[in-house]
């Protein structure tokens, strides 16, 4: 499957680094695009007041996308009508990636229905609250089932994300990309030192 | 000291990560403001595609200074006004900080004269080639000398910022952020993967 572009979701109050980690190690794969977009485009801002100008949805058309999580979702989670909408995104990929409670979105609605996934751990009572058919796993650090690749804290998301470079363009690429990064990759999916 | 706004000092072509990684700690202790500036405000696009929205330097007050590396620094290195004018940034600062080739922008000023610093090791034959009077160190996660703090590579910014909030604010509150952020602080200055 070729990965060419990797569309990164953004609303406010996202996590930073849940987005710009991955984004980094995307951002470092030749030929690889990223496009940041939110439902209706414009400035979003992160929980940490980073200001991000995105294009709307529906303009870039993209294989991946990845949805970060944050104190956003909270709110998001409630609001049916963004929940349909992000189903139609999601059904556009081929590949769906999320951090941290990036999950928590998918969880509340039917899309990871039967599925492996994990999320943060810290906020893990919660983003399970919301759905228990999916086959939540509480020691993960990040899980790949079918076309979702969900992963655990903040920071997980950069291990993740080298994994998801690792399938589709090979571990060279990907080893190449956290020694350019001078990063430490987390390479077990299994190795999670802050499970509960 | 107290350290309650950070600037981050944001110009085209700036690394994601060398940014958004010390964001992310910094966005996570307790009354610590972040602030991202350009020399003139308004849009900044990272190596990676992403748009940030800056206020003109000037407008906010801060404490400390975080510079990140990227692409971005070959050409301002070459930039007599940008420099002149990045000095009387510094010169405002108690504290600065830089990841990456942050630090080749001090080093083409006189900033760093006759003061250990690193940079990433990828790029440490340039970034050594501007300035002989720096005591640059070829194996350090990160550097303290002064009110400055240099890291190595892009990913080393977050371990550097990690020791800054335990500087200034406590061990204790750094492995908070740690572990909220699930991430594995390599907190040994002197352990570096990276060095050649």
């Amino acid at each position: 499957m070729a990965i060419t572009t990797i569309a990164v979701l953004l609303f406010d109050d996202f996590e930073t680094l849940d987005a710009m980690g991955p984004a980094e190690v995307f951002g470092c794969v030749p030929d690889c695009r990223l496009r940041f977009i939110s439902r209706s485009g414009g400035e979003v801002i992160s929980s940490h007041g980073v200001t991000v100008v995105t294009e709307p949805a529906g303009v870039p058309r993209f294989e991946a996308l990845l949805i970060p999580g944050g104190q956003g979702t909270r709110r998001l989670c409630a609001d049916s009508e963004y929940l349909e909408w992000l189903q139609r995104q999601v059904g556009l990929a081929r590949l769906c990636m999320t951090v941290c409670t990036g999950s928590a979105l998918l969880a509340a609605t039917p899309l990871l229905d039967g599925l492996r996934a994990t999320s943060n751990k810290r906020a893990f009572d919660w983003v399970t609250s919301l759905n228990d058919r999916v086959l939540w796993q509480p020691r993960a650090r990040w899980v790949r089932d079918g076309k979702f690749y969900t992963s655990s804290g903040i920071s997980s998301g950069i291990d993740m994300a080298l994994q998801a470079v690792a399938d589709f363009r090979g571990r060279e690429q990907a080893l190449e990309i956290a020694e350019r990064m001078e990063y430490l990759w987390n390479d077990d999916a299994q190795n999670d030192p802050f499970a509960r």
